[in-house]
């Protein structure tokens, strides 16, 4: 039973994805600002959208289409979230959709569409509807370079990776995925999308179980559950194009192979978008061990994440120990004992027993802080559940970017 | 039946209290950094501490000795918060207690610790214990203003109200306060300490009852449950200094006087927190109503007042309902219906039925989020239930605020 798979450097093509560019002029002017993904006849689709009961016009109407049809093509705009549109942002959004799937000739909900950007802004439909024709013109199976880059909002950075990986016949598939966020701490601070897509033949059950389980220990690692933007969505797509029989098991090897390839896709997109944290200096990983449950454990975790005062202490470089225990300490953990944590940073140890450890001098703690790359440990001392999540710190150009975004 | 109270510019003198200000070197020299409060015998307290699993070694022994003994003095100092100390912390706020007892006479349970500052560097005893005799020397009834000036840490300014009210029989009353803090967005941004002291005779138990309601209005509405530093503490002390009767029900008049008086000294406290918060340059009044539970509208308004991004767009000025809208939407209400909700920032309408006020521009919005105090009011239109909460905005001043603190 084998789960190999390999990493691109250079993105292959997942057949039956098709990846058109263009630009509409919703960011400025000669940034490309809309992506088109055709989608081969037969394809598969998984998807998990926000919570937030605020939830955006197109993510409302993806839902639906989803429920209603096999995907044949995604929609997807920057610079305009077209989210708190109302009525109008949802015509505008069916509006996009149908424009597509004339061009296209398919069926008006077979077109998902997805929007990041600006809220609250209208969707100016036209300028897309115009860019279409364009944007098609330029498909291609070899644009993921690009189509990470059409999706970009604050990001400074492309997100994008590629695997490949055989089936027992010696059969090639591929897994390509993009993503756009650079939110800061969690995936509210600022839209992420994800497109993951593979040439493979899933049943679409088994890939919603792979989408989830993958997503549960990448995107989810660095978001709290329920605590998404409005337009937050993770596409998972199988367009069987590389042939090969219908995949519907989870120990079929095949799906033992995709799976461990989405797990790398996945988790590399979710720490690419902390590693661009928007001002962030620092990427941080959090390993807490010794909990009663895996909760309990992220509930620590999250605490740490979301302490803008931990955060500024990370920017600083500053080893405010003090800090981190405070965190742990109102994480809502119900009986814990002080004398069962330990805490080191990147290796040195730190706190001893729920207080300053013995041999710890400040050199080694602002040693141990300098590095770009700070891992937290943990260890709570009252059970064998871990977790782990990413974060980064927060510095002043966090600041600088979220207050001049869109002023 | 009435409940007026007086409004003091200049400090009143509360009866049975003498206040001792001293420098034992833990702030940078010449600052005070010490404070003993004596309290006449017989005075009633009550007090609640910080929820936070890492309590600090002081909030530990004032727990316990506030269970063993009615207190005569209390010890506060400032620039380290003697947390995170394990067993060495519990051992020196022990000898700043035994100290100061000895020094008056007392015993060593009538002396509540206090400290606030840095965690994890050992509390400086013997410094302490040194500038006691010249603390104690200099007590005396008139130095509110100075006791709130040796508390304050990243404190810009001192925090004081002070109130008179009479009994039925025309016995004049004072109830003063002084808190610390400043904290961004609550008090487990720093460490908040509130002490407030009436010269009226009140029964502890309705002692502790008017605290906690005084509070659930006023600290705890810049401050999540169980969300609290390691440090935080709040007293209510009562010296009957003035005479009187000993008040045991509350609705007797003067108890309804000195209830009055203290839901405004602490509002007015826990406000002038929040205006000092770390870097702050506006006041924001969270006002959510139209709620089923008062719990749900604390949720929202929470959910507002920690989000960074919302928090840097009014640093920006910038009317960026988009992330308010966000950040109501992923509070975790249940069935929350879009089409209900309505926003107004300083009156002027901006979102009506979930989307963009149809009257609405941007100017008017520029306009509205230019004053440095702006009210928020938001309607979810399910309920009756409303509540307020008090909160800041983020800005570059924060970050640096944090990131050199201590370093």
């Amino acid at each position: 039973m084998t789960e190999a798979f390999t990493t691109l450097a250079e993105p292959g093509v997942v057949m039956g994805v098709r990846l058109g560019i263009g630009q509409a002029g919703i960011k400025r002017a000669g940034r490309d600002d809309l992506l088109v993904m055709e989608l081969a006849p037969g394809t598969a689709a998984a998807a998990v959208f926000t919570r937030n009961a605020f939830c955006a016009a197109p993510v409302i109407l993806a839902r639906r289409h989803l429920a209603a049809a096999a995907p044949r093509a995604l929609i997807v705009n920057s610079g305009n979230a077209n989210a708190g549109t109302g009525e109008p942002g949802l015509r505008a959004a069916r509006e996009c959709c149908a424009g597509l799937a004339a061009a296209l000739g398919v069926a008006e909900e077979a077109v998902l569409p997805f929007s990041t950007g600006v809220i609250g802004e209208p969707l100016p439909v036209e300028r897309i509807l115009d860019a279409l024709p364009a944007t098609l013109a330029s498909a291609a199976s070899d644009r993921w370079a690009d189509a990470a880059r059409a999706i970009m909002t604050t990001d400074t950075r492309p997100k994008l990776r590629s695997t490949v990986f055989s089936g027992p016949d010696g059969r090639r598939y591929h897994l390509n995925g993009i993503a756009k966020g650079a939110g800061m701490i969690r995936p509210d601070m600022a839209t992420m999308l994800a497109y993951l897509a593979t040439d493979a033949a899933v049943a679409a059950p088994l890939l919603d179980q792979l989408l989830r389980q993958s997503m549960a220990q990448s995107f989810n690692r660095i978001s709290v559950d329920g605590d998404t933007s409005t337009n937050d969505a993770c596409v998972l797509l199988a367009t069987g194009a590389a042939g090969g029989e219908l995949i519907t098991a989870a120990d079929d090897p095949v799906a033992r192979s995709l799976a461990a390839a989405l797990d790398w896709v996945s988790a590399e997109l979710a720490r690419d978008i902390v590693r661009d944290g928007e001002g962030a200096t620092k990427f941080i990983t959090l390993k807490v061990s010794g909990g009663r449950t895996e909760a309990e454990c992220l509930d620590v975790a999250y605490a740490i994440a979301h302490s803008p005062l931990v955060k500024t202490a990370f920017f600083a470089s500053d080893p405010n120990w003090g800090r981190l225990l405070a965190a742990i300490g109102r994480a809502g953990l119900g009986e814990l004992d002080l004398h069962g944590v330990n805490l080191a940073l990147n290796q040195v140890p730190i706190v001893a027993a729920g207080a300053r450890h013995p041999d710890y001098t400040e050199a080694q703690g602002q040693a141990a802080m300098a590095p770009a790359e700070i891992e937290v440990a943990i260890s709570l001392g009252r059970g064998a559940a871990s977790a782990e999540v990413w974060t980064c710190d927060l510095g002043h150009e966090y600041v600088r970017i979220n207050a001049e975004y869109r002023t």
